[in-house]
């Protein structure tokens, strides 16, 4: 009996959107392990146990998926998107590294997703046409001087701008402080994007610009995306612009 | 008769990484277009169209695609992994804004993929657990300042980082410019991955580090990613080490 463990991404929303090997996985796991919104996507099984936990509680999650994989069970650790995207693969593995040395010896596969950041620029045109950043907003586990000296850095470097965890109610100012900081670089006309639950029947979009970009705009789902210099908008007869960025840059 | 356009990415190569969605819109396109090893990947199917052209003609495939859109038929223009990350969709949108005004009423959608970094990071474990960013070392598009500036504010910051087009025949020199200038900012044991035609048979993976990272190891279809302070190696009884970012970042 040997247990196996598959950290499975569940791409953005939309079952067109998950890969086969994903659905594979789920479908062969003894138990489900993840955020509570996650499992409930995950089409159920008779005989499969289902471990649906609260946000916030990775380490712990990962430590029980681990242990039931040891135990000789196949487990399907779940995370919304991608799992390596600020999401459950690190944790699995940092839980790893700290456990019993019995877990090296486990069979475990990582199966990526689509994520939240692919997603919402298919739904926007080629946002990602150039170089771009990928943050997380959260300071829970990263002071929030590093946060705010990486998005200097990058906002100065010109990339494009991804913001995954922007606000919460436990970090309400964050997102309005980061656009701040993005301010100082960049001009108000800049393109910026609030989305939520793309390829999901309550998908929102919001297409703004740095200058009128309202942190009351998102919430704990919210992707945000700030454009770079290149990042232009093409107005579409029958609903909201393309938005994508040229990949070209002038001299600087 | 409305013609349409699918702007698709195929995953990385397995085909149980290629989401339904793109699947679905490959079987139902007139023609597909695409750079030909990417259209080489799609299932042939009788009537179906086949543009197979060389690569670095983004362009002139863009407006290839958009006019059999155009003309009415149903079109889809394939990158490998996501069209998003340095592939097609981009090009498709300048070709769009610079094309007639007709296009503009085109139907037109973009089906994302699992991008090559999503997918190499899942065969390491969880390299992109915090903060990353995602460049091209091209400078066929952008000048080699703005990717020296670039490389040099997100080494500083902190950032894990990937590479897209690390080296070609016409630019030979430039990940080991690109080495050198993250060597000012990380040291020679922070972890270096090469990655190529990840979940194809023919995948490779060698894990070195930053002090002896070899830009010989890489082609034109390796991506190159650099880890963080934050990076790092957990043996494996049977295969490769671990990778894993953790998700804590001390304070600076």
């Amino acid at each position: 009996m040997t247990g196996r463990l598959s950290v499975v991404g569940l791409g953005p929303g939309a079952a067109a959107l998950t890969a086969p090997a994903a659905t594979a996985a789920l479908a062969q796991a003894d138990d489900v392990v993840g955020y509570g919104p996650y499992v409930a996507r995950v089409p159920e099984q008779p005989g499969q146990q289902r471990h649906a936990s609260d946000n916030r509680e990775e380490l712990d999650r990962a430590r029980l998926a681990l242990g039931l994989a040891a135990a000789g069970r196949k487990v399907a650790v779940v995370s919304s998107g991608d799992a390596g995207v600020f999401a459950m693969a690190s944790a699995v593995f940092e839980a790893l590294d700290s456990g019993p040395p019995a877990w090296a010896a486990l069979e475990i596969e990582v199966i990526p997703g689509i994520s939240a950041i692919i997603a919402v620029a298919a739904r926007l045109g080629a946002p990602l046409g150039n170089d771009f950043c990928v943050l997380s907003l959260s300071d829970n586990l990263k002071p929030w001087a590093v946060v705010e000296r990486r998005l200097a850095l990058a906002a100065e470097g010109g990339f494009v701008l991804a913001f995954y965890n922007p606000i919460s109610r436990a970090r309400p100012w964050q997102l309005g402080a980061a656009f701040d900081i993005v301010r100082q670089h960049r001009p108000p006309s800049t393109p910026v994007v609030f989305a939520a639950a793309v390829s999901r029947p309550d998908e929102t979009i919001l297409i703004t610009d740095l200058g009128s970009a309202d942190p009351a705009a998102a919430d704990m789902r919210t992707l945000v995306l700030i454009g770079c210099e290149g990042t232009r908008l093409i107005p579409r007869a029958d609903g909201p612009p393309w938005l994508y960025t040229a990949r070209r840059v002038a001299p600087p």
